[in-house]
């Protein structure tokens, strides 16, 4: 099967940067299947993205990477090139709702998913047997209220064993430590259960009901330190009524969360999701 | 053409009140055409709406009316018994933007709206030609900064002039003062462009474009005295992405919002809305 | 936990009918918790669903059914009440593809579908390891060309003994013969992958794909003897593009079936759907 | 206010196209502000548009034109560039149906629809009133029975007069004979009021009803000779239920009739739009 590099640029707007770019692309008789760029014209910044089939062109990732080195330069990039052979490395997180855990495997399982999970990770021991049953290994890091500092130690170093590139937090009930935050910045997505900024917080389907809303939704994005702030990637809502119990909203919130992240989560795999600032480019 | 009585109650809870009332219809060989009931378990409220033939019951709406009140009592009983013949008078209240007022003209003519358009009050002159071409009466009432009170007393005595049952503010940029918001409480209809209670307050459209969200929204909601705050009729989204300005996000809202007014003053003109609290029932 | 006794109504169209059964209910002290009807003004028909908390009449489900027998004479009524603690049961019958077998499997055992699964039907070996960890039966008919009579005999045979209520087909890739289709009218849901009536028969993201729609679609159908043109129960839709291939087409697919399918499929086992010629009411 | 280049290409996939082009575009020092290509990787063909800040580069449209030339031959182009400065003649076609005639002159109002409207055709005389309001020409073609022949040589006739780029068909109730869709083959843009290929031919509403669907829809297409099977540009749905009766849905119909063709006049007149075979590529 064939594989591809990506090329994903981020840079001051100026004329030229698509000549050259493509130019040393075709200059090595690269071949690009698919291309997408946006200028930001508020912001004056410039991002995109190329796919690029690695047989085309004669050269390793890194021998391709070593090249474009000096073009990067020049154009000021923020850029990375990823060869779609080397699989991001996932962790999942999760604690009793196992909704968007049972979607996102299942969705790995049919090949919708371009990763390797290496890992689930939960502070209750619930999803043993399922995950166990897709010859996963499974985590239970319990998290004390009076001593969540050991537990996110602990967190930390399973993800650091795992060698994981990514983590999704797939309805993972606890707040992560702003060193966390920090250190996997731009790798940790998180699952809302609103249409965010409505609903922060605690029992978002709750507060919607109380607000009598006509549609309640969920919430893909980065985690950064500041709750339910960081950059959203993907969003989208169910439509409810009066005759619905916040147990109906629940019930229609986990179809559009799962939904939602899966979204997000694909984006993110694929190398779709550029961050700038508090807000995503997302080349879906 | 057949006109209908609409019974719109709302009551507390317990057995036997849709015996009672189809019983009672029964009774008078009426004949129910549509028929909607909501049970609030949480609240323990009770709520119906039924669209009985005029022909079929050998009555007028004021007899029909006194014949009903003593069940009304028996179940303490909130409620109103309206013959379509009797068409609300509707007052539009616009300022500069004219698609939700457009929209609106457009479905009256096209006989989607069951009301009578009795006039259209604006704090600018713009729309004269276009609400004169419908030969509908045009208010012009500027509001200056410093003299708000003495604009909404003429706002008032036209209002009260026009006879209007509904006000309907379509892009009606000024806040009404409490005292009207009173007067007219479940009477007076906005549309907010944003998807509340997201973005509530001014410039909706680039306070969502600055956070960066992937949909945008528009809510329709009775007026209370608390500014987008009100009960909520209705509510609807338009995707967007990194790709578009804030100019792109009014344009999409224009579509939102004339939607999503429509519906709801379509809604309320048809007796489908009961407020509770702070929240509707709709049977839509 | 609270059951309740669900009353499922259709006769032709006349007054007093629902004061004649909520009467009835009252009389017996039923305390209705949730009531729809439906006039069909067009076919003349009256259709009505009431949910009744069974604690609340002091009879059971057998006793209602004879007293409630001489109404349902008197008013021509197809009828049928059900207690809830009967819960239908539910086989699946499933080819290669699985997305909406592990999508059922996840909604029942988080408990959205109030059914007894009672086995899972396939033409192949594939899902057994999956089925057989949900602790259910799995029965592999294998259908040969060339004797696809021995094959649905022995399927018939499976149902019958499993004593189902319902038959999903959840992208079951074989045509059911006529016999199975007539012995179990109104009591096999499919899934079909398409909009219809658009694109029926084989291939239909390919045939989308082909025509250039912007949006595919799945549907949700009682099956009847004509391929694909059975009473429709749900229908939603994704929106693609042209960048899409058949291959994205299949896969978004696979949301809009599962969703849809679920939908229908619990709408069904609520008895929330009446059957009238080759079109339903939906008291969703 | 600044102006644009469109260059708008489909050619034979092959390594290099984007870096030529760009690398012409860079050349001469153009700024390109919007980008977008698709490789049609099935049919070998690549689809791009740019969008050119006119000022950046030094030169007129047709200067620019002659010296892209050699670059659209060397790479077997089909392309045009088109001054955003010279905006497109629409003619628009109706018969009794407003709302998308009202929706487009609106919007064109709004700024919208970078268009010229050069005049309002119909087999009806109903809409001059609207039509003249807004300052336009109105030309009423009766077509009989009889002698459509002569009507739509008089339709022609009016249609050259006003130098039509393009020719909108907002609800005109008519067949256009094959002579006209050939000599304006991919400038003639229909809104069919159905989710084509479902429901084509008259009276969709009342077919999608009889079927029993539960969603409804409309249709943006190129006309072509044969009825209803042009290239879709776009195409939404809206729900509906068991409620609704055929009236119903022509009333919701109508505003996605309205949303639909406006969105697909929109792209068209922004050269959005690519037309290969019986399918569309649009850069929305």
């Amino acid at each position: 099967m064939s594989h591809y590099y990506r090329l994903v640029v981020s840079c001051p707007d100026r004329r030229g940067i698509v000549a050259r770019v493509s130019g040393f692309i075709a200059g090595h008789e690269g071949s690009i299947t698919e291309a997408s760029q946006h200028s930001d014209l508020e912001a004056g910044r410039f991002f995109m993205r190329y796919e690029i089939l690695a047989d085309s062109i004669g050269m390793s990732a890194s021998e391709l990477t070593e090249a474009f080195d000096p073009v990067a330069r020049e154009f000021d990039m923020e850029w990375a090139l990823r060869d779609t052979r080397r699989r991001p490395k996932v962790v999942i997180m999760v604690s009793r709702e196992s909704h968007c855990l049972v979607d996102l495997l299942y969705r790995w399982t049919a090949g919708e998913l371009d990763c390797e999970i290496v890992g689930v990770i939960s502070n209750h021991d619930d999803m043993r047997g399922l995950v166990e049953w897709h010859d996963l290994p499974y985590f239970h890091v319990p998290v004390q209220a009076d001593d969540k500092e050991a537990a996110f130690a602990e967190v930390e170093r399973q993800v650091e064993a795992l060698e994981a590139d990514v983590v999704v937090l797939a309805r993972y009930m606890q707040i992560l430590p702003p060193r966390l935050c920090q250190r996997y910045a731009g790798r940790v997505i998180n699952i809302h259960h609103s249409f965010l900024p409505s609903f922060a917080g605690a029992r978002p389907y709750h507060q919607a009901h109380s607000r009598g809303v006509k549609l309640i939704g969920a919430t893909c994005h980065y985690v950064t330190e500041e709750l339910d702030a960081g950059p959203i990637i993907e969003q989208d809502i169910h439509r409810v009524s009066h005759c619905h119990t916040p147990q109906d909203l629940v019930r229609f919130g986990r179809d559009v969360e799962k939904a939602v992240l899966a979204r997000g989560l694909r984006w993110h795999l694929e190398d779709r999701v550029l961050i700038h600032g508090n807000k995503t480019v997302v080349f879906a």
